[in-house]
């Protein structure tokens, strides 16, 4: 209370600066002392003192602007968003206006239930958003007639180069076989082939196939062909006859296909294709000057295992019930490293759920409606276009015009910019319109006027697709399509999906590695304003100075906190971001001559990604050891170093370490690089550690990649969208990513679809950074790893700490040491993190980087007691764990094993040998829990033994599967090291985001 | 799927209009079908035509704007929202800046878990926002100095006509004593204290109280006095000798005291007020225009059972353990109808839950500061103006400075208007600046600048608050306002709470009279925009008039609807409504000199509001009969009509009847009202089954109110915001309710603080018309007598249907008689209540209108599904009944009696002679549910012999109360007429809100 006798301050004292930092930051200030205390240092500044070795330490201030309100903070937003223009888009590109449906928007865009969930590797708690991913899944297999689809690529010009590497080494072609190309593909999607391409060996032949399968192959052929569907010149071709040449050429064909267009024209699983991919934008997700937005991939039978990115399939739980997982999980590159198929680890799951609830929504018939409204749109256009004169190109389109206009077409682009309307300029005399969900009949007149022409009338019937190639297939049959088509009905289907899920809303998710800490309701809040959603990446730049200034605004405060040069947002994910990274330091390489420069020398607790991404960039992967101490293996680095010398062309590692600890040494390891004429990459996975304290950029890195989804707060979105920027030393800047369409600052080669990658998100990490300041940047830092020693702490004598740094200190995560326990108890690391669902929480990260291990990283964000209501949890689990020892649990038949329970269990006749309330309420703090598991624990092999991989009939949830019905044996080997599905799983959690 | 062959349609024939209308209305057109062969009529326009009689029917088609899509109409509110222009308002008057904390925003305001829930009349399944509501009654009680506040009023200025009236019948004082109010009292409070006194008798005597005690009162003296603090003129006063002489001379002291200033002086309670009044606003909720906001009343020990309103109070369930509930019902209206206290039936509390997230928020710390901020800044302000040699007038004042300007005050004000402030014109020497939370430095020198001084320094430590008087005495010491402070653990708590509550976005509510129907996503989607939260009530009309073409235009359209000459939306509760149309009449009576006219007719099955509302109007209340049909027994009211005739006010009926019937007889009704020279007054509590049908206007009524949250979507709120707006024919449109400060239309009494009411909630209503469209209208209402007909023509066999009208039909909504179940089981209505807890569904209206009934309305917006799987319960609770009249089910030890189950009890030892399966998964529906209560059936009875309003102290949830600890004997007395308490629990459920 105010003592009353004393004046209050005055106002230069009251202003609430930094007053968003402490909501941030979990822990109060009596909180933090007592964290101190238990930690045994005696301030903040002694614990970074402590942990955090002179070598990489960075004392000079943050050159950054003050913290600001939150009310401030949207105000500036709004000035940012001010400066943009919205206009009506027509400019196609694979990038259409679309309605998300309110109800959508807010039930899933809008809700921290989706947004802060996680990727569903613990699938027990994730059976909502696996259910949403399953319509996704079903959706896209629907549409594009091939029964295998992923669960989200991270856009359509990714998914197109996956497409062209799975049917590569799915094939049997010569190694210097050459991969074809629509010449009417989109050119993003052309440009990103051709950077993913070459590092591979892979030569692209880009053609014009209206005339038929190419005759001027070289002579291994070709292994693969992209066909667009409509191209992007709107032209719709009937690709039958192609496909069956190219099969008979012995190539795959991969189309790119428009999900909407396909209600109307007959699925390339149809006629034979045997990849589709594309993007799910147009379903409800906004354009938001250029993502994010879901890509998909599906392919025919025979095809799924080697599908990249992740696949939700349809399993059983230990009661033989119908649950969800992701499926198939051997694949991944966090097992495979190396010799994995694709980099992809993070997706587009948000995005990718809410296009499958646009399907929902809408259901076949809304669908169809919607195309048939954009094919009538273009084709009423057409007609008012011919009929005053105007050529229009082509006989077959779908929703784009392409109008003939000689010499006229700047002039018409501009008049229908003066109507505030964005028409695509393809060249001087070719002026193209492309229609969508949104284009009103007003809009088409404008259009008229701006080239010239009346309007007429809008009672066109001739349809201007192929009529070989009308659908007659059906599509969305399943009930879930139609069951939700009342708003209320939709509203109460996705909270009892979200029902399901534990996402950051109810529990802490202390996933090491991972960084889930507060995505603020003031740091999303400008991501659904239609200045910042409604801007297609190709419109003109001086519709997007809102966007240039705010980009600009972040990637100079990145570079900053990061001590690097300069900044590229465009990676779309943290293993784009690598991926772009690994491809400058080869850029620079090769601009010097030194083209023999292919190794990149990663140490074996990296990242799987880290491995995936260096072979992407055509390098070959040097495993370098690591010590006891889990730190790099200094001896066997400078024996790989002067082993590779001449061919050395970098160093991928993680600081602080994947172990969580401030490695001593990194300065002598990058030096020993540099000497030898290597790169330095620094993964920024744990940039949580250093924000304040450390800059890369500056003690010995050349290049990394930042998680804007880990450290700078933009949701996990249920596993994605993430956004990886890199930054890069001066000498890398020419090497940063550029874009065939928009200058964006760099003239390296382009990594995603979209000039600035996911630009709609943002808003949200320099929201971030201004409502905390310098300051608070660094106190988060300083919470950080204050949370994971205290956790370390008081955790040690129940659990070993497997790694620490000086003075016993770990960096802002820590590794809990089960192998003992399992090996003297059978309990395994599996059983306690399903068992922590028993006790309302989340699992830590299972057997990353070490198997058999359970890495914890709690974050600033959460507060004292959420911490040691989870240590409690931890030490409670410790205790039933001794009673398994002591034999007074049965060994396998415990609540360890038998963990998740359910309501279902409680509810019927119980045969466990211990009681129900041993089951649920262990200890007092889950007196008036709401939250129980909704399924037992699933058996993973089960669904991969039996794929299923799109909705499951009704019928499903009533059949018992044959091989189910009691609890799985434990899973896998823990003492494996990821070869079995099981630990595939365990390790996934980990993998590069 | 689309026929390949067949063309598809022309784009006029494709633009989705009525798109909207076949989101909210639930049934397919299918399903339509299949629900008319079930109630055996072959078209929807034949079921209406049987249903509805003509002598109400109106043919004549809707004169309303077409049917919009959503984002059309979202176009067109930012078209409006564009013509309001959001100055920084400093103009006070009992409306401030504030700053709704974004996660409060978000998971609150913007959240349906929240907002579309219902009035906590089931307890069990509202333990999430009674314990909000707690928080927020602390926060009065805390800050107020006075132990029990309620929780909520409509605001400020009726509740200190509440306190007023509440005084008057605690006390003992004459029957003309009068009522003292300072002169430095709110003018709309002022207003609405006169508006309330008139038709009671009560004599306000206004008088300058800065001398002392009046002495100038006529000879009864005074039964009360009504202190500003701080006053309008923003002068902070110690008002404890005045308070000592009131108290002597007899008269009871009530405050009308500014919450967040109590932060800084003295509470009220502690020198000694009896009452304490105000508003909340200035905790988080935005101004609006005017509303909605929470007012408050809080009062001394010994005045709880005066309290007007709702009062959450603690209890216990039938485990003993902490459980809250709406205490001492039986004060209220719907059970002592013409003696109630109040007609407050409706209340705030949306705003009263968000008002008490942001005390949990800031806490005591974070208020004080925020006080402190405010004061400051007025401070500052104040030595700026003296420097700069403008005299401040008051020496002491919380956040207002009132400036003497001779001469300059007009200029002053447009000085400050051109820097887009608004500042007050008290007159043309006197202006007045309110500061508040939101209060920028930089706006402090804007307003210097007009005033054409010099900004100085924010040094200044000088308090302009009186020295005795400062607050010394500890609030919010309660842990819940320490324990949620990091933005992560704030978003964790709201949602933990509104996990424990059903809403609409998980089940239907099928409360007969209460319209349940879906509040759109696209229609609550406005009322956080900037343009319509941020301005204050009486900003000059020129920066509102997107608000007035709104207002217009939503009035417009209601008077359409209604059949009336004018609508006036100021009346900000249905009882309001009522309130303000007898009023109408009333002075309608006593233009014509006719004041003798005091008799109002009400019906025996009336709402309890209307009797109360009509004593509130100075009017004698007479019964009249039903017929055993359930109609109003015309030969009776012809007889209390001839009986009454010279004196006959008017005559006051629901239609159709509360009864859900269309009675034939409302013709004949109104004729025999009028020809005695009665004004008829219909009550639109069931307007959802005429728009579009029939229009009270037309078929005989002179003056209605509608309830915007029942019939045009605004939301429950859980108990409030309401809108009750009044229509009324020509002859009354000099009636409707004026303003003392804004032109309203008006020029009768205004009966709320605010010119246009909640008008901060009205897109809601004007988006829903924009997006039904006429022909989305009529349908919505001929599918919700549909619905209640199907749920009728199912239900009939198992379940008596009490009252139907012609063709054995119902109107849009259907009463299951309990009295014979009751009779020959012993099972209640309050058993099945309970038990469809049990079975994921909150229960319908209990007991009313009839005692011993449940009154189903399912209304429009429920799917086939939804209303098929609540009738399906129905059905399998009347065999579990079946089971209890069998002797199979004990008869006081079975699934009905002990319903709700909770997880807990499945996870202890079982006592019960049923099994768990039996008691959560009785049909196979709710396999998969997740929901179930949090709670055991609560003994309300406890908590009202144990009264405790405030958050109770964590020990008690570790203490069984000893009275508990067993099954609660079954409530009340069934057959009863609601004299016990929890009769008043069954009764409340359907005063009008």
């Amino acid at each position: 209370m105010v003592d009353p006798a004393a004046p209050l301050p005055a106002l230069a004292d009251l202003q609430p600066r930094g007053a968003f930092a402490a909501r941030h930051i979990g822990p109060r200030t009596d909180d933090t002392a007592a964290m101190l205390a238990a930690v045994g240092q005696p301030s903040l500044a002694a614990l970074v003192d402590a942990a955090v070795p002179e070598v990489v330490r960075d004392r000079s201030a943050l050159d950054l602007p003050a913290a600001q309100g939150e009310a401030e903070v949207l105000a500036a937003l709004r000035e940012r968003a001010a400066r943009n223009e919205v206009f009506t888009s027509m400019i196609g590109l694979g990038y259409s206006g679309t309605t998300t449906p309110a109800v959508i928007q807010r039930t899933i865009l809008e809700n921290p239930a989706w947004y802060t969930a996680y990727t569903p590797y613990q699938p027990e708690i994730s059976q909502g958003r696996l259910e949403a991913l399953i319509n996704f899944q079903t959706t896209v297999a629907d549409l594009t007639g091939l029964p295998v689809a992923g669960a989200s690529m991270l856009d359509e010009s990714t998914a197109a180069a996956e497409a062209m590497t799975l049917v590569r080494r799915a094939g049997k072609a010569k190694p210097d076989a050459v991969f074809v190309v629509d010449a009417d593909t989109l050119p993003q999607t052309l440009a990103v082939l051709q950077t993913r391409a070459e590092p591979l060996g892979i030569t692209l032949h880009v053609a014009d196939l209206t005339a038929g399968w190419p005759t001027d192959l070289p002579e291994a052929g070709a292994f693969g062909v992209l066909l667009a569907y409509p191209g992007a010149s709107g032209a719709v071709r009937d690709h039958r006859a192609l496909t069956a040449a190219a099969h008979e050429a012995g190539a795959a064909v991969v189309v790119a296909a428009d999900l909407l267009a396909l209600t109307l024209v007959e699925a390339p699983g149809e006629w034979g294709a045997d990849v589709a991919c594309g993007t799910t934008q147009r379903f409800g997700v906004p354009m938001g000057y250029g993502g994010p937005h879901a890509g998909y991939l599906s392919v025919r039978e025979g095809l799924a295992r080697q599908l990249p990115g992740r696949l939700v399939g349809v399993s059983v739980d230990a009661d033989g019930d119908v649950a969800y997982r992701l499926a198939l999980q051997t694949r991944e590159q966090h097992i495979r490293r190396e010799k994995a198929t694709s980099n992809i680890c993070t997706a587009q799951v948000l995005l990718a759920v809410i296009a499958g609830a646009y399907a929902v929504y809408h259901g076949p018939e809304g669908l169809a409606a919607i195309a048939a409204r954009t094919h009538r749109s273009a084709t009423t256009l057409a007609g008012w276009l011919r009929a005053g004169g105007v050529d229009v190109v082509h006989e077959h389109f779908f929703d784009t015009v392409l109008a003939a206009v000689p010499g006229r077409a700047v002039d018409v682009v501009a008049a229908a910019a003066e109507r505030r309307i964005n028409l695509r300029l393809v060249d001087a005399d070719t002026v193209a319109v492309a229609c969508d969900e949104t284009t009103s009949v007003d809009t088409l007149r404008e259009v008229a006027a701006a080239f010239g022409v009346e309007p007429g009338g809008l009672d066109d019937v001739t349809d201007a697709l192929p009529a070989a190639v009308r659908r007659s297939t059906p599509y969305l049959t399943h009930p879930v399509f139609s069951a939700h088509r009342s708003e209320t009905a939709m509203l109460r289907y996705l909270r009892s999906l979200s029902d399901k899920d534990l996402a950051l809303d109810r529990t802490m998710i202390p996933l090491g590695s991972c960084t889930m800490k507060l995505n603020a309701a003031t740091e999303m809040a400008a991501i659904t304003w239609p200045e910042f959603a409604g801007l297609h990446p190709f419109a003109p730049v001086e519709q997007a100075r809102g966007y240039a200034q705010l980009i600009d605004e972040l990637c100079t405060g990145l570079a900053e906190i990061t001590g690097y040069a300069a900044v590229s947002v465009q990676p779309n994910a943290g293993s784009q971001g690598e991926f772009a990274g690994l491809l400058a330091i080869r850029g620079y390489h090769h601009s010097r001559g030194d083209v023999q420069r292919d190794v990149c020398l990663i140490p074996s607790s990296a990242h799987g990604t880290n491995a995936a991404s260096a072979v992407m960039a055509g390098m070959r992967v040097v495993v370098v050891a690591c010590d006891d101490q889990g730190n790099v293996d200094v001896a066997d680095l400078r024996a790989k170093v002067s082993q590779h010398a001449d061919r050395l062309a970098a160093l991928m590692i993680t600081y602080p370490s994947t172990h969580g600890v401030f490695e001593t040494a990194v300065g002598d390891i990058c030096a020993a690089v540099h000497d030898a004429g290597g790169q330095v990459y620094v993964d920024g996975a744990n940039l949580n550690a250093l924000v304040g304290l450390a800059r890369p950029g500056r003690f010995g890195s050349d290049v990394s990649h930042l998680n804007l989804h880990k450290t700078f707060c933009i949701p996990h979105g249920g596993g994605g969208p993430g956004v990886g920027p890199i930054g890069v030393r001066e000498h890398l800047v020419p090497f940063l990513p550029g874009h065939p369409l928009v200058e964006t600052g760099g003239t390296g080669p382009a990594v995603a679809g979209a000039p600035f990658g996911s630009a709609g998100i943002l808003p949200i990490s320099w929201a971030y950074l201004r409502l905390m300041g310098p300051d608070g940047l660094t106190r988060a830092t300083e919470h950080a790893i204050l949370a994971a020693n205290y956790v370390a702490a008081r955790l040690r004598e129940h659990y070993p700490v497997l790694y620490t740094g000086a003075e016993g200190l770990v960096a802002h995560e820590c590794i809990l040491d089960i192998r003992g326990i399992t090996k003297a108890t059978g309990v395994t690391n599996d059983d306690i993190a399903k068992r922590l669902v028993d006790y309302g929480f989340h699992a830590p990260t299972m057997s990353f980087p070490v198997n058999g291990t359970l890495m914890v990283e709690p974050t600033e964000s959460e507060d004292l007691g959420e911490i040691d209501r989870f240590v409690d949890a931890m030490i409670a689990i410790r205790g039933e764990i001794a009673r398994v020892e002591s034999g007074e649990f049965d060994a396998t038949d415990n609540p360890l094993r038998n963990a998740p329970h359910t309501l279902a269990m409680l509810a019927r006749d119980w045969d466990k040998p211990y009681s129900r309330e041993t089951a649920v309420y262990p200890v007092r703090a889950l007196v008036g829990r709401s939250y129980l598991s909704p399924v037992r624990r699933i058996d993973g092999a089960y669904g991969d033994r039996n794929l299923v991989c799109s909705c499951p009939s009704p019928e499903a949830f009533e059949e018992v599967a044959p091989e189910a019905g009691a609890v799985p044996a434990p899973h896998g080997d823990p003492e494996g090291v990821g070869e079995t599905e099981t630990a595939g799983v365990e390790r996934e959690v980990v993998a590069q985001a």
